[in-house]
């Protein structure tokens, strides 16, 4: 995999290459603004004393920290900031491959491309446990395919790119999967805000110390450029392996970004993390509307911002989403670029807000 | 070495717990303002569209990288924007050590830990060439050193600990020295805006495709905590693999920071720069006074925060920094911190703006 040009960008040069007006349904990252505090803690740090300008504790921010540890329920101690939630997968996957024996990281297909580039980079083989058509991982499937060669199995809850949002039974099998055979279970729970079925189980919820728990606050605050995430780490082992990778890779996070995520944690008001959230199910509704009328299989999203959708007679690959997007003007991403088992799909976020003009093109290309 | 409780945290615990009054000379966090432009930044940034909340292109922001290309005269593509200079060595070092043949990375002694700990990170043994009395770093016992099991080389001018600013002459020779052996040569220039000497010669002037300059606005900017810093990379497959590396560790770095350091980049007058740099070299010429009326020896700073001092009769481990804290209200940083060679001297920062009581003190204290 090149990770220059991932290949969401092959899709989005494409589309704007395109000799039409084509909807943005490629990129992951929030249309919307982030809430007002988080602005308000930013022009609060711009007045800061010059000692705030300088390092933060390597593991972060204490205020941030101690809102976290609060929110989550967990001591302080166990949680680490990190430079958004890829450093954090990155910090738990690689503590995980050293520390557990075993050559294999077990990842869902579809997959989040990164958690396999992740992979490959520690020099981890990859094993793949293909999603239902639902999008849902089965434990029984997860279990067959675990062995002594496993070291980590990456979960993500609401799923990127299915929408599937794991019950408390599945992540609970989950766990004791990674317990049974001698692996740790990283719990990727980045869309954790963006659970639409009221189901959504943290790997918190299960003890145990071979789990760590990632997340950020990029799309719940819509900030995926200020690179706040955070790990959650039980196991006091793992725990001293990843603040060290931390603390010889990045050092710290920036400061800026930890101050304002902290103050805007404190003063933001459920009523924008609602308001978001009713808006992105908005969107998925009006698309799968579309969907239901053309008649296309889909992924009906119990969380996150994606919709997989398979069309009577289309394809999933790069010159399908090609062509939707000269003949229909909406882009998607190729389900073949998340693995095997959705290449006959195709991916389309809801982070656009002309989600109605893209359903009335597909409504009208397909019908 | 424990990088969870850094060895210049047991110092600032001693102090802090200590009975009396204690001058701080232990952190090289800058006490001083970051640039009116640079809070500038921040509210700018505060009042940016939403679109600027989301992920900065993982090289870094397009207009910083500009800005700095024009600065250091090199091509834009070669820029990479990192979490900090600390995230350039990382990148830097890990990626020579791959691409080089060798077992070995090569440092000078005084070391600043961090590059230690970053080699022992990798796998790689350290080999250590002692400086000189004043603090350079004798290119003959550099390449003395130096053989095929070297495969990177890690240089630091103007230098911590030691002040030396390192001549173009040994700069052109580490660089020979570095393909004459089949290695890198990584140049960290963190301090180039605090020269005195006017001597100061950078790596980039020296045309080679095997050395990676690394460098951040920490110290020139005072914004340790900010996380901005960057690498120059000349040749194409070190790039990619810095690039790679970069994107699947932390993705891309922190954007309000970002985008704070390119608008005071743009605006900052020269004359912050210079004032700061007259300040710091004020605050050290008091010290070295105070050195000189006690009969100190000293590395006379050409350059950077700090001042190596060995005092008569005095050594420079934990329990005579100890001591100085007690007895005199100093704490500085033990010798023994940063290798053999230097193990009976005492490091000191002058990051605070009380280096005249300082001085005094020490004056009273050995006098």
């Amino acid at each position: 995999m090149d990770y220059e040009t991932p290949q969401f960008y092959r899709v989005m040069q494409y589309a704007a290459q395109a000799d039409r007006d084509v909807v943005d349904m490629v990129s992951g990252s929030p249309d919307w603004d982030p809430p007002a505090t988080l602005r308000d803690g930013l022009r609060a740090y711009a007045d800061a004393p010059a000692d705030d300008y300088q390092y933060p504790p390597s593991v972060g921010l204490r205020p941030l920290r101690e809102e976290i540890a609060r929110r989550r329920g967990v001591p302080v101690e166990q949680i680490i900031i990190t430079n958004g939630a890829g450093e954090a997968n990155h910090l738990a996957m690689a503590g995980g491959f050293e520390a557990f024996g075993g050559t294999e990281i077990l990842l869902a297909d579809p997959v989040y491309p990164y958690y396999a580039g992740r992979a490959n980079f520690l020099g981890a083989a990859t094993r793949y446990v293909a999603a239902e058509t639902d999008g849902q991982l089965d434990p029984t499937a997860l279990r067959k395919a675990a062995s002594e060669e496993t070291s980590v199995i990456v979960v993500n809850s609401p799923n990127n790119p299915t929408g599937a949002v794991y019950p408390e039974s599945a992540i609970r099998e989950f766990v004791a999967i990674a317990e049974d055979c001698g692996a740790l279970l990283v719990s990727d729970e980045v869309y954790d805000h963006f659970d639409y079925s009221g189901e959504f189980a943290s790997a918190l919820d299960v003890d145990s110390e071979q789990r760590i728990v990632t997340d950020a606050f990029s799309k719940t605050m819509a900030v995926t450029g200020l690179r706040v995430g955070y790990a959650i780490i039980t196991d006091d082992d793992l725990r001293d392996r990843a603040r060290t990778r931390h603390m010889l890779t990045t050092v710290t996070g920036s400061r800026p970004a930890q101050y304002a995520v902290a103050h805007a944690l404190e003063a933001t008001p459920p009523s924008y993390y609602s308001g978001v959230r009713e808006r992105v199910r908005g969107r998925i509704d009006r698309l799968t509307d579309a969907l239901d009328s053309i008649g296309a299989e889909y992924t009906d999203p119990d969380g996150g911002f994606y919709v997989m959708a398979r069309f009577p007679e289309f394809g999933g690959g790069f010159d399908d989403v090609y062509e939707l997007i000269d003949a229909a003007g909406v882009a998607g991403m190729p389900g073949a670029a998340f693995g095997e088992s959705f290449e006959d799909w195709i991916r389309f976020s809801v982070c656009t807000d002309r989600v109605e003009t893209a359903a009335a093109r597909l409504e009208a290309y397909f019908e």
